[in-house]
């Protein structure tokens, strides 16, 4: 079992602060994401100040795509994106031509999606998978749960790489102990902490400690 | 039967070129839509350029938001926008909660939404829904046909007012004769039109020819 990746959700609704979030732990995490919040805000420029940042780290631009893939995609990449995420209802043209563009897409689990359509995003290539508990559930008062644990562990069996996200802490990740996760998200886990690199690092040492 | 609006979409990768395009037809149409594209590209700038150029006309921000509604709304209407997209598989409080930001929702449907999902939205308050022919299909080579003419006239006997899009031209419009359309959405039909200001007039002849 590989050890899971941290990665750092920058959900700002300006530029300016998400900057002076990410340059605190933005070399402590391996993974850099432009939330959709920051996406809509700030656009391109946002990816862009990323990869001038960190030239070196992987970024994540949250864009949800639904459609126009392929264009979505080619600007997310000419932008400094490595990576790049689709919501789970977009159809599967829309997913393939979003693939051609960049590194890797990742299929954003909300609602009522299938395991049939998971297959179908397998066989298009997609092996990236977000399962997210919706920020709104989390603040209508939902929380992980063994019936999440086990949509988790059936889609690596299926073969994904899983992202989980939503209301992560560090106390939460021992939830996780013997799930082979690819990464945890979290956002203000982090950069609303006391002390973000502090925080980062206390993610980093948890995840070593149960998966290293 | 009321007389169905007409709506642009600036489906445009950068902003100045989104511009050039409006300032040529925004007079003509009904309602200026910040196309996806647009929003990821450029963010609220874009909406604030449209709300500048247009301060009389409905502005939407096609956000195809499925997460944070609350906050990604309350950016929207800040920067101006009366109107914002939630893609049909976000959650009902994410629906909810941008629902409470911005004049109106609009619920874009994509993939394999159902009626009783969308009798949910309604109950919600809901009342708008976006009947989309993905791009991509339209690459890869479908397009309108019975099929989705009884999804749009089953989504208005429900209540819903209806939006449709994708690939419309002036000709596409007697398709819909007899069906109560709230608002018919083109992009590259009218931008990409040699004379754009007559292709949005030729539209607007055409709704009135068959509706008016």
């Amino acid at each position: 079992m590989g050890i899971p990746n941290l990665q750092v959700a920058l959900d700002h609704s300006n530029l300016p602060s998400a900057i002076a979030d990410v340059v605190a732990v933005g070399e402590v995490v391996d993974i850099i994401e432009v939330g959709t919040i920051l996406c809509l805000q700030a656009g391109e420029e946002a990816v862009k100040c990323m990869r001038a940042l960190y030239p070196k780290k992987t970024i994540v631009a949250d864009t949800k795509c639904a459609d126009a893939g392929g264009t979505v995609a080619k600007n997310c990449r000419e932008a400094g994106a490595d990576w790049m995420t689709v919501i789970c209802c977009a159809t599967i043209p829309t997913m393939k031509a979003a693939a051609k563009e960049v590194s890797e897409v990742q299929v954003e689990l909300y609602g009522d999606w299938t395991y049939e359509q998971a297959q179908k995003w397998l066989d298009a290539g997609i092996s990236q998978a977000i399962y997210h508990q919706s920020r709104d559930a989390l603040l209508a008062g939902e929380t992980w749960g063994e019936k999440d644990l086990s949509k988790v562990k059936k889609l690596i069996e299926m073969g994904f790489r899983v992202s989980v996200t939503g209301g992560l802490d560090v106390e939460t990740l021992k939830l996780f102990e013997g799930v082979a996760v690819y990464t945890f998200i979290t956002g203000r886990g982090i950069t609303a902490a006391e002390d973000p690199k502090a925080a980062a690092q206390a993610f980093k040492d948890e995840i070593d400690r149960i998966w290293g």
